[in-house]
């Protein structure tokens, strides 16, 4: 029988990422299409005796159900945190964990913004958070990134102009997918225009503590006194993505209503890898083991950022990353930039296009995403050389 | 500052269950609320074997990204085993795995139904269905459940009236929050008059596995044979409901949908859980683990409803479970069954008020909810004790 979908979702499209993922199953291929972090990055044997130890003394409580906020020490732990590294928190402030930041950011759409309302973002920018919005029925309104950011002036223009605008998007640290990084003076200008058209900032941060080079800027959350913050983290990138632990700091009213969501999408997070997390944060040296991941990214970034200086900056343009996965690569001049992902593709590279990140599909794209961390270092050696070969193929 | 939630999601309440489970801080209160597995359920040493041998072997897989869909080996096990059991699964089919069942209604109502579309329930029903249909802005249409279950007839004059119906949402078995099993020739009738109205059926069969005494009915899925049935199914109630594993079998057409907005909800359920389930479906004697269970719900309920014999059947009404969680009660002619509930949390017995599961809230009930699963069998004692104290006070 033919099936008649949902107004809201009937237009989606699986995200060409993980499709790109699934197709990677021949091991000749070389990925840096992927935004995963470095196996090396997992604190195994430590998860492992973590596990044991709570299914020992606490198996009862690990594998019933939990309360849909989530583990209430792994809260204050995750409060406690960001209140040290970032500044955050204020005293109307509660924290949530969620299956992942994807599921923070799913929510938060799903609370705040109604059918046609309006998500103005960064473009490119996620493909995750896109899709999340296109699934609510929203629309999703690029403000382009230019050099480093985004312009406040176009930024305001475009709010100006967008009636429905509800909700302001924005990944100001190691940005996917272009690795850029928001200055401060932008980010207490998008507070400002927040402020002034009572948009709330839904500000995702899962890269912020992998800062290997330059000084850290502080979150939008951080410079928030009233609330409009809605704020994003993850324990995917420092300790483990496939366990599915983030998290959402906001006001307590808005987290209230998060909660009420949640409740009827998964009732609440994986317990045991919750517990999991809460020892990670109280029995274990969670700094020290996020430098390690630090100067391996730096490692890898270095390794890849050199291999593209050789190309030639007439031929190949990149970001060089202060930290988190991505780099951001364009060929100036060079018009199907489609075209040549898929070549590369052809040649046993995947690389991300830089169209899947459009906030308006239709539009071209200049450029495509490489990721570091995920790829060894012989397939960043072999694969940079077949970028170079087909750049020189294409260019003559 | 003040905030203006969704249209959806703006009339929400957290679930009156969830709220009570909250407040069970005192351990002085007994409760018969919860929807929760007996502890006793838990195969921990096990459990904690299969997450060792996974993290000796395959730590960086399981704690890496994984596929949308699920892990490929456990979508494979949950099609062989439903296929055994309950004769489920044709060549049309596909297997998602979820963030528990919970997961699987909420996305199924997403992809099928666009905001005003109407949900036709058995009313009362499961809570987290019904606030899963609203916060999507859908309007949930009771049936009433008579006797053992829903008239056919009275179900087709609601659906024939009911211009925007899109979904049929059912727990044939051991229903929630009523106990009661559906008879087969109503199942049929179900699936005629979906046929007959294009409507989709969710069929919710978390408990299915636990019955204790009677036969098994045939699912509605095993009677479909066009791809009119999504099956939604859980290991909460046969391994563990704090990992939040469930699944989705239904056509391949409705499960790709499902997987484009499970992406954008939280990616992909814990795969190390996710895993620990294969190796449950593999390697262990699951259908023996499962008859234990068995075994400790008929005793529990059978302590249970000894007692309410008792109280004597002019004073108390009540559902005999033959599998399940649940017994669902009522005062023969007495009008005030939400004061009643009151007066029993006062003597420190939680009971759910009917209420709470009612299509429309505004409506009045005239039952409870009881759960003998999870108390103690001192507390079943103690609580039925409770409950007929106060059933002998308010009737004098």
């Amino acid at each position: 029988m033919d099936f008649s979908f949902s107004d809201n979702t009937k237009p989606l499209r699986p995200s060409a990422i993980r499709e790109i993922f699934k197709s990677l199953v021949d091991p000749s291929v070389i990925s840096f299409a992927a935004g995963n972090p470095s196996p090396q990055s997992f604190p195994v044997g430590q998860f492992k005796t973590f596990v044991d130890e709570i299914l020992d003394k606490d198996a009862s409580a690990a594998l019933q159900y939990g309360i849909t906020e989530g583990y209430t020490p792994l809260r204050a732990d995750v409060l406690e945190r960001n209140k040290r590294i970032f500044g955050i928190g204020e005293e109307y402030d509660a924290a949530i964990i969620t299956s992942g930041g994807q599921q923070g950011i799913d929510l938060t759409a799903k609370v705040l913004c109604s059918k046609g309302d309006a998500v103005i973002c960064e473009d490119p920018t996620f493909i995750g958070a896109l899709n999340a919005f296109r699934a609510h029925g929203l629309d999703t309104i690029g403000v382009p990134m230019r050099g480093g950011s985004i312009d406040p002036d176009e930024l305001e223009a475009i709010v100006k102009k967008t009636k429905n605008a509800k909700l302001l998007y924005l990944i100001p640290t190691f940005q996917n997918p272009t690795g850029r990084t928001m200055p401060l003076e932008v980010r207490k200008e998008c507070l400002r225009i927040a402020q002034k058209y009572d948009l709330i900032i839904l500000e995702d941060n899962p890269y912020g503590e992998l800062r290997f080079s330059g000084e850290d800027i502080p979150t939008i959350k951080s410079m928030d006194k009233e609330g409009r913050v809605v704020y994003c983290g993850s324990f995917s990138k420092i300790l483990s993505s496939g366990m599915r632990v983030g998290y959402v700091i906001c006001h307590g009213d808005i987290a209230s209503k998060i909660a009420v969501c949640k409740q009827v999408n998964d009732v609440h997070t994986n317990l045991l890898c919750q517990m999991v997390c809460h020892k990670f944060m109280t029995e274990f040296d969670l700094d020290g083991h996020i430098k390690s991941i630090r100067e391996l990214y730096k490692k890898k970034s270095k390794l890849m950022t050199g291999r593209l200086d050789e190309i030639g900056s007439d031929r190949i343009e990149y970001t060089k990353p202060d930290g988190g996965l991505f780099i951001w690569a364009s060929l100036p001049g060079y018009k199907d930039h489609d075209g040549f992902v898929k070549l590369l593709a052809e040649r046993k590279l995947c690389v991300v296009p830089g169209r899947t990140f459009n906030c308006d599909e239709n539009e071209p794209s200049y450029g495509f995403r490489l990721n570091y961390s995920t790829p060894t270092d012989e397939q960043i050696i072999k694969g940079t050389e077949i970028l170079k070969n087909t750049i020189n193929e294409i260019r003559g």
